[in-house]
């Protein structure tokens, strides 16, 4: 038993995601950080290395001269980086025979991302995407809920993510954060589409189950001045008959991160909500609403399997962004071993889930084009 | 001082909506109930009337005689009918001189419509529609500050009510609720969207001041064999630039009456729920959120007016709508008295609201039949 | 069938406690106030009664004179003045055999307490006691549950009851409310004690059917210069075996009208507060909680009979109290036409009730006169 | 820069808390587990040191082995076994000069806890004693508050931690946390007062930062057959005239880890829970209540040093643990490298407040054991 060699592209000092992701990687001690090209600028990307512990001639200039050495030397590679650099980091190391774990949305086109899905395919190696809220357990409850046809066929989704941070003009100060979301040429077409609508989306899809076939948006940018939405107003339609709207805001003055999807089926629903992470509520035709909580009664494998402390000891952002990695970890390392994963660990999202999201900014972003039409997602 | 003779058209026994209007009608003392055509079916009018207290000689087995012959003796009449009736009824007070509350939406048609606004025009009287989610003292709290520019423009407003009860096919049952409110013939084209839809459109439009211009609608009806909608999706525009969505469904297990209202804008935001109506948050750029309460700190005269008890004694549904005809009240004695009325009482919607509550209806059938193409309200 | 006719002693203009008198005694539509000595000042009570609809022949200067010359001409009274006058006032009109409801507590003392027990009990009138928590229909669906032994033996109660407003010395700036309540020779030797921590007495007797049999009790007066107590902290021992702690505060900044109650059993718990009383968190050993909602699933007869509207549409204080008013009603009307009263109406707390309230301020008045020794309620 | 040299005595497989105490030294990056004694079965010490990467020749079949063969190899180690283990084990690493985090309460007896004190004193060495609450930022935002002076001279502090695990007799299931948390012999005189109401009181006496001076306590043991106490109401008098309540239950039905602290002081409040710890409430004289929340506006340096996440991505339990762990180790780094550590580090709870504790757990038995008289706590 050993820990997964992990190196990281991005994440210098001063970047948020990047420490989350070495959090997330850390919790469960599946994976040790031994390499890093962790910034566009050396002087930063080896102070961020000798910080973290990683030697320095493992603390590399650029990505690829990183891939190059460390071929044959890391298990995995984690991607942090603004979205236009995504998919040249990640063909590196997939070149490279190294797996990935990338930050999403995939990347900031869709030709870009289809060009990555084939080398996912060519190279053979793992794909994990962070869709990191697939890794709450009460999200993996409600799937399995769905799943097991606790609701009925579902009707109606409504799903939101809504966030305040960009209500001004904050990009102009030079916030760092702001500066790269809302620059096409480094987050893509999608504003506040591409970086919270599409978890929102995928956290529809995944809980239900069900595929968006088309959808109708009308997308605004309501600060002046500003290049990308930083608001989605969007109509879903499902395969299967359930339709649904998708509300997705960076100026929802007095939200911090509230992602939130409720799903009514013909005899029940379920009702999350990130920033109260712990609960899920089930209304059930004709009984009283059930209040689950994690670690608590009445709760499924999916929950289980993702779950640390006993109910009560509040789990949140970082424990389920681990499980992401966990079981990652152990995709890996049954890779490696020559055996087959735990079941419980395929849920995380891949290559797949991150081609979908790119079609949602894209069809979204021609829907909103013309007025709202309805586009199909294929 | 004396109490306004109030005449009540439908509301006879078994019906809900009857009893809450005699319940609001009673909570201030401002009325007297002396006359009704309490039920369609006279025996039932008269025993309804008799557990009234009204007087045999003044229960009436249609409207038509009963508006004859309270001519002079009525101060106002309410119309609690199903929605088929309203204009019917109404007119005939109307030609009678006798003031008139009507229950919501307006009428069954935009047609019917019309003609009862050309006929309060004509008789001079006053017509009160008791959207009475406006009577809230909340409600009220948070139309004043968004007036007074406590949020800045307003740029997106999401609105939602949101009830299970007609997750199945409840009117194959016969329960008299459902029958009527899916029966296209006495509701109109819109079920959930006239029933609880014209609700949730005016009260977006009674507390941001705006109008809905344009809509974009995606109406469903879920329930085999179900003749009118049961859910409602809408893309909404405004006047000014601001956004919205609206929501409105009656086969959202698990919800019962949940009326919700959001407001974010440039430096600002208001949440406000019907099934908690005591708390209006408070969402401030760069400050922690508030939590206003009913008869707490920090509220202005419009939600004082609308107060009857100190802070933690609950208040709901019924003030609420007490507080509209409480207002109508005053608006009646005024016109009497021939004086003018105390203005914290004019906000009590009318002729006007109803009217574009059915132009919601028929814009929202029209966009939806053209599959959500965008629609104007004019 | 006729309305029953009730006078009203106190409650004239600036009062609080005798409107929500009113509004509760009407909103069920079994009352007509006729009579009324509203206020000690004879100006006062003349306006009010006018304002009230009330004959002026009717209004009265004094209970006194009042209570002669009703005699037959009145169903039953309602007392709503300061404590001092609760049992002089009764007693009067229990001698005119005119039935009682009577504000709360009891009395100022343990003394007149017993002696208008000994009035009730001769007279053979009604005496209803406003503890109108008891009216809540979540309330009476947890005394029903606990009843039904839904929490198996009860082994914990936990009761609260805190507000802010006597945080600082209220009494000095002259508001009526605060000074009398604050006077010893008004409102008895209990401040807190006696103005809520009865109510949360109450609430916790009647919901688990268990009487109190000892406390130890510390008493505080926080504000300088305070008279009575404004802060209370109790030990409870039930009889059984069931021990529980009572809080009652007037200083805690920041709390309306926070009353609370929770009840632990073998195998069940139950969560009720009066500033969101339309819920019952419903604790379960080995299951997950339910939410049970008055108008909603899972409810028995009692909340049924105590309730108005649908699930969603808040009831609030104004219907827990008026159910007080409806049961009363139900009673003397049985009383009145020689029949067996409902008996689901048997619920309203009387004499015996606020016996218990009296020994409680009592009782913890000296037990913290004693450094919190246990003292017995008998 | 290196992370320092962390030992484990007590945390084999199976354990929950041994595994906490990993995942909150991880989180942050500035320990690495090199060895342990981590069972007192020698075959399960060993193969949980494998399991966690512990070289063999650094896994020990009993800690004063350990503690003998690492001395100046360990910089840190963790004590995690049950309580009658803490005060041996502690010294017997602090002897070795190395030194000491152990999980609360501080020991099985008062006895045990002064002699460890002693041992404390002569080593030099820092001890860090587990109250993990403490590490929450919105606890040190409320102390911070408290001790700015934002709610005035503190009044009254009622707190609680309930939980229902407890309430059937688990322990003779043979449960492995029950066996010996109900065992005296290892857990020391407290049952719910030990293992949960020493947080509550160390919580309470972190923020207020007062002293509890006197405590009447009433224990009891409601399950039949438990040998210690299952829950405990305590009142409690504070150094300087504040007052307060105590409430400790296992056998909640329907709670999981219900810690909950308020604190009323002359002109504000502050509400903390445990199971939502992102928000602090602060209720204002004359204000409207604000939600204060981690990461968001309005906080201060002391919840700004113990936060990693933006709000509205919600922390929790490991990471307000991880706190304690991330302090200490800039305590000991900064020892280590003889410099001043960072004054926002020196929170961690130690000795002195392990011995309050153990004061605590003595007087509140002593306290019960005659009736809930008055006992200091010096």
């Amino acid at each position: 038993v050993r820990r997964l060699r992990l190196g990281m592209v991005g994440g210098g000092q001063g970047a948020l995601i990047g420490t989350v992701h070495r959090m997330a990687a850390r919790l469960d001690d599946r994976y040790e950080l031994v390499a890093g090209a962790l910034s566009s600028d050396a002087a930063r990307a080896h102070a961020s290395a000798a910080a973290l512990y990683i030697a320095p001639d493992r603390s590399y200039d650029d990505f690829r001269s990183m891939a190059r050495a460390e071929a044959g030397r890391l298990d995995v590679v984690s991607i942090v980086t603004p979205n236009h650099v995504h998919a040249a980091a990640a063909m590196a190391f997939l070149d490279a025979g190294i797996h990935v774990m990338c930050d999403k949305p995939l990347t900031h086109t869709l030709e870009a991302a289809e060009e990555l899905a084939a080398s996912v395919a060519r190279s053979g190696c793992l794909f994990g995407l962070t869709h990191n809220y697939t890794g709450y357990p009460m999200v993996r409850q409600a799937r399995e809920m769905v799943a097991a046809g606790a609701l009925g066929a579902v009707r109606v989704v409504q799903v939101e993510y809504s966030q305040g941070w960009l209500a001004t003009n904050l990009e102009a100060s030079g916030q760092k954060q702001a500066a790269w979301r809302t620059d096409p040429a480094r987050s893509g077409a999608g504003g506040a589409l591409g970086d919270i609508g599409t978890h929102a989306f995928n956290l529809a899809e995944f809980v239900t189950g069900l595929r968006v076939e088309r959808l109708a948006a009308d997308l605004s940018s309501f600060v002046a001045g500003r290049r990308v939405d930083d608001n989605a107003h969007i109509l879903l339609r499902f395969a299967g008959g359930a339709k649904g709207m998708l509300f997705a805001s960076q100026v929802a003055v007095g939200c911090d991160n509230a992602l939130k999807l409720r799903i009514f089926g013909e005899k029940g629903s379920l009702t999350w909500q990130q920033e109260g992470p712990e609960t899920l509520t089930w209304g059930r035709l004709g009984e009283a609403p059930t209040m689950l909580t994690r670690g608590g009664p009445g709760l499924g494998d999916a929950a289980a399997h993702a779950t640390r402390l006993p109910g009560g000891h509040p789990e949140g952002y970082l424990e389920g962004f681990a499980q992401i990695y966990s079981d990652m970890a152990e995709q890996i390392s049954a890779r490696i071993e020559g055996r087959v994963a735990d079941p419980r660990c395929l849920l995380v999202p891949g290559i797949a889930e991150g081609l979908r999201g790119m079609r949602f900014i894209a069809g979204a972003v021609a829907s909103s084009g013309a007025d709202a039409a309805w586009v199909s997602l294929g």
